[in-house]
């Protein structure tokens, strides 16, 4: 299979990397000529998974055009370049669209799968999520996630295309639900990364955490998710992994904040995208228009956008009013 | 109010301290007269929680006939005595009881809350669980809990006379999830800590534990629990914590077997016990009963008790056939 991997950040090369090694003929689309030139040079990237070879049989590129002859085309930018990366790619009418991105289109709040719906209507979409670093993938390190298509052939295409005894793929038509765990779980992992910046423990992390899963169901519900999906890898799964997991840039960026970092200026110094601190402004319109309260976003929004204290933020938080779950 | 704690564990001292904190005449009872000399001589605990002092207003004793007085009795003992320390007690009949034990009665796989029926079947019963580090309580960390009754009124009660701005407790009547959900996560964090010992990431921890949801959810709802509570804090929360959080005594056993223990050394190495080790025993017989699949727990059991390799259970449980979620 012809297999194109679109941005090349960690999670785009690793997922590179893994089709690769299951055999496909993978392309590896770079923003950057550099990173492309040093990955086909050198076998390694130059600013990210640090150790880390790439194999030979991996082709770079900084030349978009390469996706006319994908068989599958996985979208790897961050959520802010979504919609321009979409309008680039010249996909094949049998192409098959997997988006790897967790983020919201600032502007509007709209899932990656709604934007591909207006810009590439004829080609079948799959949403890829769950409890992945990158660094373990390359490792590795046995990791399981969610193939979401309103399609099951198209579900266990992608399946059947990854999987192998490290990586394991299991099938869902949640594609909302998929979509939208994946991106509200940044949010709630910098709130994580601000309890223990402040130096709370485990018990407070642990509640927090239980509440954010809280809010996250409200939306998904009432996006039209499904409940299995919470409880799944790319709910619960992936929601403990960046909630608690040191690799997890969300998380680290709260963490900065919590120890008494300036959350623009943290923001701005982070290397990699925390999509967390963007997608908090586009949930909190979405949470409203939906009639949904998440008050673990609304705090992280006004954290970043309107100057409120991180302590105030997490004691406001932990003492809402005495009721039951 | 009049409260009693049964058990002078690091759980039962931070709960008696915590009564203590919230005003009501607190008494101790500690098995070993030692704990309750010393805490009463010197305001320490000789072998738990160190380096925290207990309040002059806590009375220790280590004669059980004070419960005569007791408006509230904790009941905070290993599972293994939980039988017994309810044959000692003399309740009277307005007395409540609250379970903060988190395992089962090994010969019968009983719940607390079942083995209390028997034995004080007049007295109203409460479970009391969640993320709940006995050090951080002790530290005052923001915590919150679950009282679960059937009756309201008494949920209510045990949730006034807990909580406080450090602690809060939520009100729930699923009084089976939430018993099951506190048992079953300890040998979830033995199979957690495995994995870490095996030296993987967080992915496979992320997938295990996910993992380890699905199978406590089966036997929950097959028990007559509800996904609620599942999804709260005696459920995720709860086990978030066990699984993740360092002060884990069943993920640290489950570490050093990981890391080559023998797994029986292990356990009887163990300071405090580790619930989940002989949770699964009765677990295993509880799922086979209700006809319900439990992969995690039976390798638990088998990595203890028939000498399965660790690293053979942990690639088992990451190889099983693709499917979907």
């Amino acid at each position: 299979m012809n297999v194109l991997v679109v941005g090349a950040g960690s999670w785009g090369s690793a997922l590179a990397v893994l089709a690769v090694r299951r055999g496909h003929r993978t392309v590896l689309w770079a923003r950057d000529p550099e990173v492309s030139r040093t990955i086909s040079a050198e076998g390694r990237h130059p600013r990210r998974l640090e150790g880390f070879g790439f194999p030979r049989e991996l082709v770079t590129t900084s030349d978009v055009g390469r996706a006319e002859i994908a068989d599958l085309a996985i979208l790897a930018v961050p959520s802010s370049a979504v919609r321009e990366a979409l309008g680039l790619l010249k996909l094949p009418p049998r192409a098959t669209l997997v988006s790897a991105v967790k983020g919201f289109e600032i502007g509007t709040g709209n899932r990656v799968s709604q934007i591909a719906a207006e810009i590439h209507p004829g080609n079948a979409f799959c949403a890829l999520s769950g409890p992945t670093f990158a660094r373990e993938v390359m490792r590795g390190d046995p990791t399981a996630a969610v193939a979401a298509s309103q399609d099951g052939g198209i579900a266990s295409l992608v399946q059947r295309s990854f999987s192998g005894s490290d990586f394991r793929l299991y099938r869902s038509d949640d594609v909302a639900g998929v979509e939208l765990c994946g991106g509200l779980k940044n949010i709630i992992a910098i709130a994580a990364g601000i309890v223990s910046g402040l130096g709370l423990g485990h018990n407070t992390l642990a509640a927090l955490v239980t509440r954010g899963l809280a809010e996250i169901a409200r939306l998904v519900l009432a996006q039209g998710g499904r409940e299995k999906t919470l409880l799944g890898l790319a709910g619960v799964g992936d929601l403990l992994l960046t909630c608690t997991g040191s690799l997890s840039r969300n998380r680290r960026l709260g963490e900065a904040i919590g120890r008494g970092a300036v959350p623009g200026a943290a923001l701005e110094q982070s290397v990699e995208v925390a999509e967390g601190a963007l997608a908090c402004l586009a949930v909190a319109r979405l949470a409203e228009s939906s009639g949904v309260e998440m008050p673990i976003t609304e705090s992280v929004r006004r954290v970043f956008y309107e100057g409120l204290a991180p302590r105030e933020a997490i004691e406001n938080l932990m003492t809402r009013e005495l009721k039951s779950e």
